[in-house]
């Protein structure tokens, strides 16, 4: 079973695998390599780990070409395939990379990807839509999208399509005859034309986004038997070794916790608020939340709450006071339980992306991706390792949202134990309330001081300018209700320009 | 158990539910309600059938609170609630009811929706964007839909919240003293403002919209606690009821199958081409092809292409001739396999909306929506009940697609059943297509007599103008393809206007 060989630095194009194959030995090798390929197919399908594999060129009608070969080959049926078109007025409205994570194949499932985010940019690059520090920012985000799939178990494999500056020019000729190739575009011209311009972009597109986890395979274009045998192979060692067992890598390690104190230790639980003024403030708040909400939609900026904190800490009463302000049109709500069956075939974050609502339109999270390094740590159900790449991956997604007109708010809500067995017992006193309590919540309580010290870690790594945390003494719901509510308001305020919510 | 009572013919309005309820009585009924609304949500979640709540009304602020109360009350992680505003330009690219089949709640579910179709045509009307001829054929078109969920055993109760001309004219007297209600907006307004010309309107929407399958429950708004509890108690009637056995409406009786002879006798199966001629019209048809969906996708037309056929009379070899031609990224191809686990959860139609493609974009479906009239039908798999309604809803679900921009063309490949065996066995032969090849293939050869009475009937009553039949020889494989990319072309010469294809 072998990988697809890394190349490193420069010098990728040279390097494309070349070669010819007659005919002959074409039709000898084919049938074999086609079965070899259907039967590891079937064999993911019961066992494997999820394969993606993306063509892409500056061949692109041979990367065109062999995307159909591979559809061929292979069965159909089981394919996850997608021909990356430009965003339409749908994908738009989300942050771009929605698109991509909605597209992903679930584990046991091939996925082959024509074009899309490397190609694209290339061609913005081509077109001066972008400049150089844009197209280097959008490669290593490509990079850390490549690094989460890689740790979720994703086996990569990058086809690059190659022609030579010779093959271009003949290609072009030929087709400005009428005759051969009659798909080329605006942009196959263009790099047709001026082979000094794209081949150093193209190398730095290669190299920068060249890694172990997700390594480039240059194939040429020139001979298509050899182009389409050399690529049958490798997608055959890709399906291959997403079979084996996936070999977990040592994560970075960390430095240690903070000795720093706890901030929710220095969180005031004896704020409160008589009953009277709280009915007041209220109704102000929401009188402006509503207002600021409809500013909010015309001017296509999402509002993004998250609400974390202990069991019976009164998230869904607050969560309420928000809703019972706006249109019911304007959110949505997204309460997180345990992943379903289809959400535990997909890289942990896709449960969260699939949820995110379009530009203009709120999205409260009740409980959010913050389970990970909350529950999901405490009682094991992430690995060490996974939970401790999650600041990275959170914070990174959260910078996404915040990057495509999201306003990112996240909201703890913090009770001490006692004010907690409170409510615990005066949940189990309400018949149509005992469905919220059961043995876990028990159970969860004695585990408080673990939760405790992963709250802390989780302000510390993923408190951001963009997505700041709130911490709300809750003890007192009065008070609570009318914090968050104080602090949507003020910082749709300042998000919004012009007049005085 | 109790279903809500069905109103005939106009004055729905009139006989709204009304009452006033005490605070103290509905405190004392409240705890037994909201357990008995809690367990009834579970029940249904291990056993019943899907139950889907709309909430509308010309009390548009008390169906909105009503929405938010229903979240209170319910378990709100199992509720697939959905809060309609207007399309947004990604939903804008599809029919207008794929919205509305997306959202659908599977088996076991609550859906609640508030507004959407029936109250969004009701503003448009108010605004005179519709005229009543359109209006008409709108309510038809969700009365349809109604039909069609109830077939598929939804339990279906539509609320309409209402407030009198006297209520109304009050809340805007208190509105514009700056007082109560702050959410009304300009619809609010207008209805409250002029009450001589909704109401008949309102009545209309009503009437035409009543069915038992989908009965209307009118409430008044007036009395918020009456109308919580009123609501209650025909959710939990509702929810009640879909725990129960599902009564099968018989199916109205269609006429006998007609005598007339088999289209498919018709078709001269010794059509061939030599291989010369087939080269060079492939190419020729190939290239126009190419130039033509480029026009399509500009205009916004999405070409529905269907393939049918008896098993190994060459789909996926016509469809390849079709993809080699144009832009992957112009086209989706959907291979249609046994449903999902996901897809047998919701009404059979279900798997075919999700895989539509947006405006412009091209999408074949390998073997489709017909399976339902033909292998369904031949094997048992559908009762004669449900295939026998198929017919209907097909046609429905074809004429939606025209009429969004979508040209239907529908293939039927037909070989002889000597050439059948004679692709079997090769195909047993061929290591990498043995795949292809099951015991059930040559079982379904021993019913060619059923298939071909199933395809005649489905021919006879699924031919449309805007979406028909081409019964296409296939024995010669040339032959099949080159008739295929015949008549897309045509189809997209006539469907494009101006400069030839």
């Amino acid at each position: 079973m072998t990988r697809p060989r890394a190349y490193t630095g420069a010098r990728m194009l040279e390097a494309a695998e070349k070669g010819k194959l007659a005919k002959a030995d074409y039709e000898a090798v084919l049938p074999g390599l086609r079965t070899d390929l259907v039967n590891a197919q079937y064999e993911l399908r019961s066992a494997g780990r999820p394969v993606l594999v993306t063509i892409a060129g500056d061949d692109r009608p041979g990367a065109t070409a062999l995307y159909n070969v591979l559809h061929e080959w292979l069965d159909a049926r089981y394919l996850a395939s997608h021909a990356w078109a430009p965003p339409d007025p749908g994908e738009e409205l989300y942050p771009p990379f929605w698109r991509y994570w909605r597209a992903l194949p679930p584990k046991g499932a091939l996925g082959v990807w024509l074009g899309g985010w490397l190609q694209s940019r290339l061609r913005l690059r081509l077109e001066d839509a972008l400049d150089d520090g844009e197209l280097a920012r959008s490669l290593d985000q490509y990079r850390r999208f490549e690094v989460l799939l890689a740790a979720e178990g994703f086996v990569l494999l990058k086809l690059w399509i190659h022609l030579s500056n010779k093959q271009h020019a003949k290609r072009l000729a030929k087709a400005s005859r009428g005759k051969g190739e009659w798909r080329l575009d605006e942009n196959d011209w263009r790099i047709g034309d001026d082979p000094e311009a794209w081949t150093p972009l193209v190398e730095e597109v290669l190299a920068r986004t060249q890694s172990d986890a997700a390594p480039w395979l240059v194939v040429s274009g020139a001979n298509e038997r050899h182009r389409d045998v050399t690529v049958g192979r490798a997608v055959l060692a890709a399906l291959g070794s997403a079979c084996e067992e996936k070999a977990r890598a040592p994560s970075a390690p960390l430095p240690p916790p903070s000795s720093a104190p706890n901030p929710l230790d220095a969180v005031d639980l004896t704020a409160e608020l008589p009953y009277e003024i709280y009915k007041k403030r209220l109704a102000k708040r929401q009188r402006e939340l509503f207002g600021l909400v409809n500013r909010a939609e015309a001017a296509g900026l999402r509002p993004v709450l998250v609400f974390q904190g202990w069991d019976a800490a009164g998230k869904g009463g607050a969560i309420r006071r928000i809703t019972h302000a706006i249109d019911a049109r304007d959110y949505r709500v997204v309460r997180i339980a345990a992943p379903s069956e289809e959400e535990r075939r997909h890289p942990w974050l896709w449960r969260f992306w699939r949820h995110l609502t379009p530009a203009g339109r709120m999205v409260i999270f009740d409980r959010s991706w913050y389970g990970r390094v909350l529950v999901e740590r405490v009682e094991g159900f992430a690995s060490e390792a996974d939970w401790r790449r999650a600041y990275d991956e959170i914070v990174d997604f959260e910078a996404q949202l915040a990057g495509a007109g999201s306003l990112v708010m996240k909201f703890f809500l913090h009770i001490d134990a006692d004010e907690q067995i409170r409510r615990f017992r005066a949940r189990e006193h309400t018949p149509y309330k005992k469905y919220k309590i059961t043995e876990d919540d028990y159970r969860n309580r004695e585990k408080r001081p673990a939760y405790m010290e992963a709250a802390a870690e989780m302000f510390a790594r993923t408190g951001t300018e963009t997505a700041p945390w709130h911490l709300v003494p809750a003890n007192d719901k009065r008070w609570a209700r009318v914090a968050v509510l104080d602090a949507i308001c003020a910082t749709l305020r300042r998000a919004l320009p012009g007049k005085a919510g």
